[in-house]
């Protein structure tokens, strides 16, 4: 969760308002909302990029007022000043631009399983709505069926009725289709707004660009030039007190057909025709159709032991809180993928994701191949080089290259020719979910996943959701770069995984 | 004469030390000799690097003694501590390593042209000997054919007879196949060691190991994905002491055939078949061989007027010592080279050297092609990748890449990835005379131009000495950036010099 969204960058204030809207919340008093969405809202009121007429009608199933939830939210919003563990900590909260939200919330008793609550809506609400299911992956089919019920999907006379669906979506190929089926019952494929913002927009475009607006990259970056890619997300974390929600899922299901995929797409995907939403979401969709069904043999799973956290003794993912003492739930996984594109042919793509690992990092590593002939042939410390594009926690670049070391004999060194984002552009701090809300109620779609996109993810891990089933998992000690395994992995084809926290 | 030999490493105290060896010095008295043979001399020997049986006779026609000799030179070492103009000043000299090359200097009084100094040399010298001429460049062909006539040069018995010539090697294609003729009339090409040594053998090495040992750039660099080719030599330099040299000289000969062809030899060349000193010659031969005669229409030749360097107001090139006032000699030189090679069909080589220019480098960009496709060809931004090679004051690199500014609409913008040597090798700092002497005595001519190579240069540029010798000249404000024509060449291309000392 702490990568979510990383370096994105909301709107910038000369953007224009959304349109007016109705922002409908279910979970509007979970987590996300509060955490989430507000300091979005807050953020967004304070870039005037929220019409006159927007209002949020907050949906729960607990007894509150809007005072009541007014108040609390208030607080809450107060308390992020004070709150350094917050990804969102203001210096203050500016009373206008919170005025501006707080003055237009109104919360609802509602149960989501009740037809109730849905005519309720419908009769309160008109013109355009964007519905959140800031809910429990369980009730985003039942929601959806009732909006549908209710009439509250109809759009008509230019008002939209749209949907976001939140993570996970789908537990396996079967019941991603499933959802992907209610949805599509109920509305056009354009309302649902499914949400996989791993990589913010803002990163997805960057990426894009580096790739195809540099006549020195654009050339090389194929089968013919690569020798491997590499694509990790690692965390320091533990599964801390998520243990209910991470027992079932594991770290296959939580990162790899949603989260690396993203990673995966925007650096091997096809240049899009163009920019549109809908032309870089075919340009994936195709990436991702062109994924090998990863066999049993190309992954491997762990999960951590007692060990350290950044020099910090924790203990082991079977001692947390909520989970089983025998657990064979991953909390890592190493893969090797193929994907079936000329661009590719014969390349390995290497994901790894992981809690507890050494360092935090999210970053794709570009291995070249090494010049086939070379007038030292033999000269020690070849290596390939290595393009690293890293996204969180800084976001960057850095080119390591064979250079000559100083002196009489030709021994090669390595130098790595570096830049960071922040050295050249100027970031405006977000919380990430501004621009997802802003987007969905000015409908670009960029940053959500198209129904056969998710299918495809969700296709080319499903040998192993099966394989995995009961099987055992290899253990690595919390603090490390992960299982002898997944090392083992790579080494058959004679390459390693890059050191964690060394870029 | 600031940037020879720049960033030259010279051998490490670990590499063996050169083979016995009497090194004649012709212009023992001269300024060469003590700037900076004995200060090489005398790292060799704190580095071990010198036989046991070394000795140094130095021959000039003023009258002076072993003992008049060793004095001056060692007050002159001594002076190097505390003169931070020179850029040899070391902390103190240490008695040890100046004291073995000091009980080995032994002078004697001779004129060049008398063949009565040469017979008394002959019958002083046997076994190895380096005869190296620190002399005015109207000496190099008497000396050398003193040196044969007296039988000097005859090598026998497994011992060496080499001859070092400094600069310049010839005033254009006539004189210099005069004096190559005068020089293989007396001996080997193996024996006559040329020196041209504006990249130090470190310099070239490392351009030759950023271009043949990365898979990353061996790809691109060629005509395919290269627009242009910018090689840089400026100087904020006036001529200084200089005129009388310079008048009858001029930028384009002082500077083109020699440094900057050394230069475009390290871009352009093909890769050598090995990084011997013959295989290295020999691509740079082919390539020196494939320029196509520059024709008058491609080149400029400008003069500085008074402007400033650095800040400071400085008078103009005709008001210089030595300097006659309506003087049409050239301080500056652009050029537009084509290369006849397949790598090089259609890419422009712009090259430009010039005195009391806005800011002292010494440095090769690659403009790369902009991709030919790309999902954002109206991004405004978009310019081409550039790769400089810098080469002095500091060693390094840096890649200009086009990226994504932040914020909702594809804008593009400039980021530079950089590293210089400095940050990953250690230096050890030296004059750059160091390396050709253990060169030149262990017989490796890496450093050292060739027959073939001399020639093909000054035939490149041969046009313009014809055309140039009653042609008016552009000028140039000291402190600018060259004429206004030398802008005007690249503009009818489309091409604009890269500012200078904007890396």
């Amino acid at each position: 969760m702490s990568t979510d969204a990383a370096h994105e960058t909301p709107p910038p204030s000369d953007s224009p308002a959304a349109p007016p809207c109705t922002l409908v919340i279910f979970g509007a008093s979970g987590d996300l909302t509060k955490r989430l969405l507000m300091p979005a809202l807050y953020n967004l009121s304070a870039g005037k990029l929220l019409s006159e007429d927007f209002a949020v009608i907050g949906v729960d199933h607990n007894d509150n007022t809007d005072e009541g939830w007014c108040k609390a939210l208030s607080e809450t919003m107060q308390s992020f000043t004070t709150d350094h563990t917050s990804e969102f900590h203001p210096d203050h909260i500016d009373a206008t631009a919170w005025g501006f939200v707080r003055d237009r919330l109104h919360f609802r008793h509602g149960d989501f399983s009740d037809s109730a609550t849905f005519r309720d809506l419908a009769g309160a609400l008109t013109g355009n709505v964007v519905f959140y299911l800031a809910v429990s992956a369980r009730f985003f089919g039942p929601i959806v069926e009732q909006l549908g019920a209710a009439g509250l999907l109809k759009q008509g006379d230019g008002a939209f009725r749209r949907v976001v669906v939140e993570k996970p979506f789908g537990s396996d190929l079967a019941s991603a289709k499933a959802l992907n089926a209610t949805l599509l019952a109920q509305g056009d494929e354009g309302q649902f707004f499914r949400i996989d913002h791993f990589l913010g927009k803002e990163t997805v475009q960057s990426i894009l660009a580096l790739r195809f607006a540099n006549g020195l990259l654009e050339p090389v970056w194929r089968a013919e030039h690569v020798a491997a890619i590499e694509i990790t997300a690692a965390e320091t974390i533990g599964v801390e007190e998520r243990g209910a929600f991470y027992e079932p899922t594991g770290a296959l299901r939580d990162m790899v057909p949603n989260h690396l995929f993203q990673l995966l797409c925007m650096v091997a995907m096809e240049a899009p025709d163009s920019l549109a939403a809908e032309a870089i979401r075919d340009a994936k969709s195709r990436l991702l159709e062109a994924i090998r069904p990863v066999a049993p043999g190309d992954a491997v799973r762990g999960q951590y032991t007692a060990g350290t956290e950044l020099g910090r003794a924790v203990i082991g993912y079977r001692a947390e809180p909520n989970v089983a003492e025998e657990s064979r739930t991953e909390t890592y996984v190493a893969l090797k993928l193929t994907i079936d594109t000329p661009r590719w042919a014969g390349v390995p793509f290497y994901l790894r994701t992981g809690k507890r690992m050494t360092d935090r990092a999210t970053e794709i590593a570009v291995h070249f191949r090494v010049p086939a002939h070379s007038p030292f042939p033999a000269a020690p410390g070849m290596m390939p080089d290595i393009l690293r594009l890293r996204i969180d926690p800084e976001q960057g670049m850095s080119l390591g290259l064979n250079a000559k070391r100083p002196g009489p004999e030709m021994r090669l060194g390595r130098v790595v020719a570096t830049f960071e984002y922040g050295d050249f552009f100027h970031e405006t701090p977000s919380v990430g979910y501004e621009t997802l809300l802003y987007d969905c109620m000015t409908g670009d779609a960029t940053l959500f996943q198209r129904a056969d996109g998710i299918e495809a993810g969700w296709a080319a891990v499903e040998p192993l959701l099966a394989a995995w089933r009961d099987a055992p998992v290899a253990f690595y000690a919390a603090g490390s770069d992960g299982p002898d395994e997944a090392a083992a992995l790579l080494a058959r084809d004679g390459h390693a995984w890059l050191p964690l926290g060394d870029a």
